[in-house]
């Protein structure tokens, strides 16, 4: 049991203050209850807890966040993480990345990577990761199993990409049916890891984006997620060259090709979708999928900011990506900040010489409170996964954020910060080195110095 | 005596790699030598040191940065750090910041809060920082004498502002005399603290900006400048709002009414900036003035990104700030992030209604070490200090980052990632938890753990 004061967004844009509460959590890891101090059985509770010497009680300068989560994450691509940033997204994935990510046909070297990816994201306060891997069955196998035995809720994508056109002969599925066998396996393969009734660990179908994948294997895949059941992920309308790409191919934008071929489902989730149409936009809504909005990454590869403000307004599911290594920061907090970032140049546009009101797009800002939704509660409803707020029946996905740790940015004052100052100079300058311990399903999963 | 790698940028956009060097710093801080091991007396050299004790050999996973420049503080307003970001520039002074700065009439505040913004800002690697203080005498030396007692490069700016048009009654100059009179006795009394010939700690004239004060105090400011060979620096066509406001009261742009009032001198360091026409970037080159680019909070208050490329391509002098607190990081290593982002997001635009021409601004990028350039010998060069690049005759300020320290986001691996990949990795995701050791003058003045 937990003593202290929370921080959440439950709803899209109003933070709530649990202040002093104790917080309950059952032995699936899920929270029992939530005592505030004004329930009569608060004491008792507390007292009880103390004696049996399970009560961790917070001081005054640590709160609780809820885990983040990202949407969004190439696991091949962590040794590229902050470099191989200055060409366009089409030479990117010739140049550095297909390279690369061949090289995890070598299991030893993905499993040396992806311990130091799950480690190093859970400890950046990642507790749900959303993964494509790469199209190799035992490196992307190995990565489910990293996840299971860090303890990071997890979904991930053995990748799925065929077109000769498109895809280079050292790094592609052998066809179709290939594709699709091997995709059938890696389902299984991952379920069988994790057998649980509500699992750690899930597979998700992964066709990269639609220039990489043949229709035969677009719809093989739609199948596929129909009758297993299994998450959708891939990339939509992300820049100038993919989009014009598929509509030259189809005649469509992206979100419609999905929707045809079967992929555009409940909880799919549609990594940048930069350049979708408000028809694009109620489609998504209709269909229950999701967005993954990567601020950063969008800044170098798309040559534009996604409509997020327009998506939220018309109630469409959308949470934050990292999409490493397009993005170079591992830490979803650093994307709130980006999101933050985007969405103001967005408002205010960047050409001087133009008058403010060509500037930029109008209504397009939005609020601290709004960002950190993203990133928790809005990235939990995106997956359908009762994460991302503190309330009963959640899992207990938590951060144990220390604003005096050694090496701290946040600067707070009782006398001059409310806890709303608070919460805003936590989100906006947190670090790794503020995270103190992390929890996943109720467990320690890193740090408790 | 230290034998390792350093990384500078000694010419803009230009990475020049250190390798394995011995460097030798002089009694009065300066880098008297930088010996490669090709020098046939590296060996002797290194072993003499050595032998005498006075040798620090930096593991493979260490290396030496200048340390960063950072030409845009408001030191009053570090308690508002990663809040308040939510109104126009206009309100945000009114409402949030004038009143804050207004507390700096009580000395024990003042002290308090300055002494926790050096220590910060060392953390951060911020070697050599342009601080606007407020009206208040003896606070503003007090964030002085902080800066000499923790030993960082600075220079320091009592605030001129006496216009009551657009000053509130509790936080303005009593008139345009009493606020030059002061200036006066300011930078005596700063002088005095620090009667180097090579001083660490420096006065600034400091003019809030254009809006805040009367044309008597802007002439008077110009002679006094004049007349005591002090630095100025003041904000310069940061907004819709504020550059409109000076065209209507002079017919003239912020950089004319300068040049006009004798404020526009070599060195004299204008904030922002974004709003200047290619005209106003030819007087600040002529003159030899520098503009402080604050990426992050333009992207909060200008509603417009700086013509950066412009600048640099017209050889006008830049460098970084963080204008804590209408940015909320202070750290410059972000700086440089935002200088990226910021680039990028002007370059490629951000609607993504438009077509791609019409989107952004051609010709907009910058490079990782042109970025990192702004953030080190740019800064120097704006401030006409030798500081920001290893070589003999430079100030031997200079941060050691640690790679592999506990908590770090910078992953390398050996067999992947070149020299310049290092580089990059760790201009974009060094935390201040990789700033092992931090020296200004060739004092430690940070850590040493
Ligand atoms: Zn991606
Ligand atoms: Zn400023």
């Amino acid at each position: 049991m937990i003593c202290g004061t929370a921080f959440h967004t439950p709803v899209r844009g109003k933070l709530e203050i649990l202040e002093g509460v104790l917080i309950s959590v059952d032995g699936a890891g899920r929270i029992a209850e939530i005592i505030s101090p004004q329930n009569p059985d608060f004491a008792e509770a507390k007292t009880r807890a103390e004696a049996e010497g399970r009560l961790l009680e917070l001081p005054a300068n640590q709160v609780l966040l809820p885990g983040l989560v990202d949407l969004h994450i190439h696991a091949p691509q962590w040794p590229q993480l902050g470099k191989a940033l200055d060409v366009p997204l089409e030479v990117w994935l010739q140049k550095y990345t297909f390279p690369l990510e061949a090289r995890y046909s070598d299991l030893g070297f993905a499993r040396e990577i992806y311990a130091d990816l799950v480690a190093g994201l859970l400890a950046n306060g990642t507790t749900t990761a959303v993964y494509f891997a790469t199209i190799h069955m035992e490196a992307s196998l190995a990565l489910a199993q990293t996840c299971l035995e860090k303890g990071q809720r997890a979904f991930v994508g053995k990748v799925a990409m065929d077109d000769p056109d498109q895809c280079p002969d050292f790094y592609r599925d052998k066809d179709a049916a290939t594709a699709l066998d091997e995709m059938r396996r890696f389902i299984d393969a991952v379920r069988e890891l994790s057998p649980a009734n509500d699992p750690l660990v899930r597979p998700v179908i992964t066709p990269r984006f639609i220039p990489s994948c043949t229709d035969e294997l677009l719809q093989g895949l739609g199948k596929l997620a129909a009758e297993t059941g299994c998450l959708i992920q891939t990339h939509c309308s992300e820049s100038d060259w993919e989009k014009d790409f598929v509509k030259a191919r189809f005649g469509k934008t992206d979100t419609e090709v999905l929707a045809d071929f079967g992929l555009l489902r409940e909880h799919t989730i549609l990594a940048h979708s930069n350049f979708v149409t408000d028809g694009d936009l109620d489609l998504i809504r209709e269909r229950g999928a999701a967005v993954a909005h990567c601020p950063l990454s969008n800044i170098y590869f798309a040559n534009a900011v996604f409509p997020l403000r327009a998506a939220l307004d018309r109630n469409v599911r959308v949470g934050l990506g990292s999409d490493i290594s397009g993005g170079h920061s591992p830490s979803i907090l650093d994307g709130c900040r980006h999101t933050l970032m985007a969405a103001r140049a967005r408002q205010g546009g960047v050409d001087p010489a133009l008058s403010p009101a060509d500037r930029g797009v109008a209504h397009s800002q939005i609020t601290v409170a709004e960002a950190f939704w993203l990133a928790t509660a809005g990235g939990g409803e995106a997956l359908g996964l009762k994460v991302g707020k503190f309330e009963p029946g959640h899992q207990f996905d938590a951060l144990l954020i220390d604003q005096d740790a050694p090496g701290s940015n946040i600067r707070t004052w009782p006398e001059l910060d409310s806890p709303e100052d608070v919460f805003q100079k936590i989100v906006l300058n947190a670090m790794r080195a503020n995270i103190k311990r992390i929890w996943v399903s109720g467990d320690y999963v890193g740090r408790s110095d």
